[in-house]
């Protein structure tokens, strides 16, 4: 089948994945099912991706033989994580593109940069300070105030790599909390709830938002996501606006995560944005049993230059994520009604590992914004 | 994790599938989503299923040696099509469950063995003559009156294997088109309407059926199927109804479909069952866009002893098939609002191949029955 010149990759082309858990697992399956092959590159021998994917590697990520190998085998490289060094994408991009691009993923690996990006685009963000020393961190606090959050630069998710300063005469242990690693001290936020918005950009520009879900986490782990969020329409409108800012200055190509704090003020809801995952994300699942397409297959068009599918919602949701042994629930979950169930093959339970997933629907309580 | 006692697949087990075309594809899609590992045998290495699964046999469907190392490696044997050898099907019940079970395949894999069972269970079926030779052809054409089907007793499907026979003179051609194998004739039926009726029986008994879809054919391949359907609710009931006595006197576990001809009378609309496939169903296959729990996913609860899962519509469909080169439209077709694209992964557009399906989405019209 001939994609007739507009540069869309044709059914039957091979998707290349980075990473092999469970979002290049659900990727793996969105590609599938708009007729793409599927190659996933994962260090770990037991990716639960390779079970839905035509073809795999085991191979390290800084291993050049590899990637190069797995760059000749695909037509477009996406991944399920940040953290993809830049050597290994510069690599991959010399033999074809990798979606989303190499902006995107400087400016995601380090919240720094991050931090710095979003406030050039004029994308609210709390108050913030780089750390490179103690002294720095010392005059920080006295700026910021406590409490406070410290948070390494790189490599941090799910909680990690983070540490809470209620007392400033703490910022020593702190620092050594994190390894003295580059950092950012960021202000307390009094904020009442966590929101994101999961948005999507074509190849050629084309942006669409599906409606936002409210965030709740344990232990720094998303528990659920529910849609309709409790929100002024002008603050989902609001949110909606930031993503579409965000891909436009990223000039990004496919499903980014935008992390955000609502703050209740006297003049209604404010929003800041905490972080940003240039991927599919955990508190976008919901999207495959309550859209007309999924952020699964929304990436995967993006990336592959597709048209975007339609993001409206049928249903109104809450995901509810399945963390170590909660998945051993899955009789009682499977019998409940109005409960769809994912489960992501992981042979072996463990605490705090993301097991699967359940995203509950309702008839549509109101007209999505 | 465990079943607890209660004989369901633990997640992680593995489903074995015969067959690799789109059916097997998109059941090894729903096993992996509940969290399943997959096994599919088909003679074709270039089947579609295996880029989806995570382990797979080439082996034709007679090879007792590979059949065996099959069940070897399986939890349960179910099949994307019903005309598996019952040699084969004992063959593998040595090993381990095959669900739907072998009265199923009995049935199915036989239009006389198929009518018997019905007119035997209730179930009102068209007029019908066994045929073993010429002259029984020409005593029951004599009987039937023309115009009526002559179709093989096994291995028909999408329209092969019959010929309509319009004058009984016609009657020893007719025959010979047949290959003279041992047949049915069917009496000429004045419906105006086909409709189908999905339906799903759980290991414990438990039964839901999906919404009835009304189909369109052309050259004998099914072409759409629109939910809801433009039937009398007590129609759609009836329908049900069938369903729902066919899976019990078969002892079924899994899906089925059942296609029903709709004949206008001056009391209303009456239905009579046309054929019976012991399978996932292409009239079906809106099922994974429109509901709660698609028929991919219920077929696979059902065949691993899980509860069934809803088989409630939150919209609005309408089927229709990419046949061959239709499939070169998928530019457009992605590029359509609320346009669901599913594409089979075959390396081949080949003329009157089912290369993929798109679902059309609208809102609820009414609330299904």
């Amino acid at each position: 089948m001939t994609a007739e010149r507009t540069g869309a990759l044709a059914p039957g082309a091979t998707i290349g994945i980075l990473g092999g858990g469970q979002l290049g697992r659900m990727l793996a399956v969105a590609a599938a099912q708009l007729g793409f092959s599927t190659h996933v590159f994962c260090p770990d021998p037991d990716s639960p991706a390779f079970d839905v994917s035509a073809h795999y590697t085991v191979a390290p990520y800084d291993d050049p033989r590899a990637l190069e190998a797995f760059a000749a085998d695909v037509d477009v490289v996406t991944y399920e994580f940040e953290n993809i060094a830049v050597d290994a994408a510069e690599l991959l991009a010399a033999t074809c593109p990798v979606r989303p691009g190499p902006r995107a993923l400087e400016v995601a690996q380090d919240r720094l940069n991050e931090k710095s990006f979003l406030t050039g685009a004029g994308v609210p963000v709390g108050p913030y300070a780089a750390i490179d020393d103690l002294d720095g961190l010392k005059a920080a606090l006295q700026h910021l105030k406590t409490p406070a959050i410290l948070k390494t630069r790189r490599f941090g998710y799910d909680g990690k790599g983070q540490v809470r300063i209620d007392d400033a005469n703490d910022a020593e242990a702190a620092y050594a909390a994190i390894a003295r690693a580059p950092a950012v001290l960021e202000a307390f936020v009094p904020f009442s709830r966590e929101v994101s918005v999961i948005a999507v950009r074509g190849a050629n520009g084309e942006t669409a938002v599906y409606d936002v879900p409210e965030n709740v986490h344990r232990n720094h782990i998303l528990h659920t996501s529910t849609v309709p969020a409790n929100l002024a329409l002008a603050t989902r409108q609001k949110a909606a606006e930031i993503a579409a800012t965000i891909v436009r200055e990223l000039d990004y190509i496919g499903v980014i995560g935008v992390e955000l704090f609502v703050i209740e003020t006297g003049g209604g809801e404010l929003l800041l944005v905490n972080e940003i995952a240039p991927r599919v994300h955990n508190s976008g699942h919901w999207t495959r049993d309550a859209c007309v397409c999924s952020q699964f297959e929304n990436h995967i068009r993006a990336i592959a230059g597709w048209p975007l599918g339609s993001v409206s919602r049928h249903s109104d949701a809450v995901m509810t994520n399945l963390i170590g042994e909660e998945a051993e629930d899955w009789q009682a979950l499977a019998g409940e009604n109005n409960c769809c169930v994912t489960l992501y093959g992981k042979r072996e339970i463990r605490p705090g590992r993301k097991m699967g997933h359940v995203t509950r629907l309702q008839p549509l309580t109101k007209a999505p914004c």
